[in-house]
């Protein structure tokens, strides 16, 4: 049985109570959340190191780290150090999404170093193995390649894969018809649509979504529906083919958990900051509460080797408008395959964010280290401030690449602390 | 005559004919809006080569750099490169906050260097000069000499000041009273509430509030009324002294533009993101619609180290609510004095922060470079992505720094890019 299977019978499993634990609440909350479809807790029976991440309504904002090989650039060592210093800065999930070199080997070696959640997007398999393997074209995938990828990744202990059921020929009508600046930047909902395109058949995923239900509950595997038509720019979002792929994930939505299967929501990408609540508010509503997944939102199309800042500010009103899992955007989006140093950046740019999302909206204790962090302030206590800081080793570099003297401040204000100058002012 | 008395007769001046150019708005705009106190024109008369700063109500979002010596670090060359760099990357004005070495030759230095709109703390001239001086404390500054550090800024060409008014007897008792974390962060707050305490007065650029209108009229400087109050933690935000503070300067608003005088507003400061909309309300309505100016907000107290994305975080979110002005805050703040890279940072996530926040708002014409790097990233189109960044360099680094190969794609997806499959895919 899944989780969704035993929360609809009232049973409270070994997972929810861990998750339970790790967020503070009570056990009948994870269980109530998961059978009304609020809450999922991405886990693969298969992945035996793996810890169960808890995701969704009234939980903790969670962040996903994307690493993963290209074909540029194969290095297996490479991606399994992004993957430990994801999770050293607080990555709760990662997703190998690698598309060059050993990638088998990537994706099983990063199961195996890492107690993280893991994703991946199958349907790369496919497409790399078609490609390499049969010495094809991407077009040339069967719908049995297809299945055999999901199948494989199922094995390898993955917790959620991203499938792009949503992308359907109708919703690529739709989008031809009105237009737009960059079509499809999903690499997923761009293979889909090329194989369509030239196999004049509609989605396989969509098309057999049964089949993929079978298989992803047999695992437990969390569905994560991704966003085919998530906008590539801002120009585009927000649009017809946008909310007609989310109405169709919705209906899908339905359709998995009836058949006692997790799911959550894929969304946007690139976007206005003033639109982000609708779209939160869309989604909810669409897809009936299920958790939401966002890559971004990006505020900005003009930033690149900032993407990481533009991600966080449409991150942080996402989570506080209600997504519940924040996809990270490194620095070198839309620029390179990030490096180790870019994966910092992204984790803890997307951990304030989050962070800040969860004090916006009332998870509990989410105030606690800035309440510490305020009291340590006003002491000069610097070590209690390295501790609490979301990156100890970059506050102690700062402090320690500037000459302090013994007035005990720092050098933005020498003797003219202000925290100093109230200190005797309070006495008076 | 200001700008201001020249609004109220209907005239339209050479300085906001240029403002209007500059902002793609009719001067009719500019001039009604001086008048109704929702924009001002930030422009000492002295300051010969400056460029006048329009900021308001309907206008594009300024950000300022604050750069400055500290008694641990005094190097003037150093300063002057910070501001080369804030304007090079996309600063609207400096804020000269020196307070250790050669602070007079630091300010009209960066006055004489760059042509950005200058704004200064003038108490921190008389702190320093009761300190350095005349060897005494800061309490022992006169009234005299806080009008005399006043004067010398305006003659320097310091275009607006800071200026602690609404820092009272009273709202130090309403502070005292309900408590605070971390009671005032603000140097300028703190020496003036020193002061008070120790001397047993009110304060003076609140009693003396015509004097200091008087002086301000004569050059036209902008008064940027300052929050004395401003949290230092979120824990602190939206309290009573702040809110009463605000009180005080929308009574002062009133009065200095009575007199003719251009005035904007500060605030906060260290605040939880859901409470960011109704400061910028409340400050809107507290103070007629004066124009608002705030440091941060920042949305997190536990990022030392990255406290610009925190900064950038609750701009965007300020700024797309109504705030006109962001005061930039560097990687290094609350932990050392930044350095000319911080300042880069510091800028180009304001600007980030900005920029997003107009287009939101619909500021004219703010879409306008996303809508191209859309179509330069479809193209694959380099040259032409890196000319719409907001950081070419940066960019560019990026870039070089990876092998690229002859697919004209990025590392990210390499063969594999999404634009590249698009390309195919709509021409089946």
């Amino acid at each position: 049985m899944t989780q969704l299977e035993y929360a609809r019978r009232g049973l409270i499993t070994e997972q929810m109570q861990t998750a339970a634990a790790a967020e503070g609440v009570a056990p009948e909350f994870i269980r109530d959340g998961i059978a009304a479809g609020t809450i999922v807790i991405c886990h693969n029976i298969k992945h035996a190191n793996g810890t169960p991440l808890p995701v969704g309504a009234g939980l903790r904002t969670k962040i996903n780290a994307n690493i993963g090989s290209s074909s540029d650039d194969t290095d297996m060592q490479k991606e399994l150090e992004k993957a430990r210093i994801a999770v050293k800065y607080g990555a709760d999930a990662i997703m190998d999404l690698s598309t060059g070199g050993p990638v088998d080997e990537i994706r099983r070696a990063v199961v195996a170093e890492t107690k993280a959640c893991i994703g991946s997007v199958p349907l790369y398999q496919a497409a790399l193995d078609a490609v390499r393997v049969k010495k094809k074209a991407i077009v040339d995938m069967t719908v049995d390649d297809i299945f055999a990828g999901i199948i494989k990744h199922a094995e390898d202990g993955v917790d959620f894969i991203t499938v792009h059921c949503g992308v359907t020929r109708s919703t690529v009508d739709r989008m031809r018809n009105e237009g737009r600046l960059m079509d499809v930047v999903s690499r997923g909902g761009a293979f889909t649509i090329e194989w369509m395109a030239y196999n004049h058949q509609e989605n396989p995923l969509f098309e057999h979504f049964d089949k993929l239900l079978e298989i992803t509950k047999e695992y437990d595997m969390t569905l994560s529906l991704g966003d085919g038509f998530r906008p590539g720019c801002l120009a585009d979002a927000t649009d017809r083919a946008q909310i007609q792929e989310l109405i169709i994930l919705g209906e899908l939505t339905q359709r998995a958990q009836e058949a006692g299967v997790q799911v959550m929501i894929e969304g946007p990408g690139h976007m206005p900051l003033n639109q982000i609540q609708a779209n939160i508010l869309l989604q909810k509503r669409l897809c009936h509460g299920a958790p939401f997944y966002v890559l971004g939102p990006l505020v900005t199309d003009i930033a690149p080797g900032y993407d990481h800042i533009t991600c966080a500010i449409g991150g942080a009103i996402a989570a506080a408008a209600g997504a519940d899992f924040l996809c990270y955007v490194t620095p070198s989006e839309h620029l390179r395959l990030p490096d180790v140093q870019d994966v910092r950046d992204g984790v803890i740019a997307s951990r304030i964010a989050a962070h800040a999302a969860d004090i916006a909206k009332g998870v509990k204790g989410a105030m606690d280290k800035d309440i510490q962090m305020a009291k340590c302030r006003k002491k000069l206590d610097w070590e209690g401030q390295f501790a609490l800081a979301l990156d100890e080793d970059r506050a102690r570099e700062f402090r320690a690449n500037s000459p302090v003297a013994d007035h005990g401040a720092c050098t933005m204000c020498g003797e003219f602390c202000a925290y100093k100058v109230m200190d005797d002012a309070m006495k008076r």
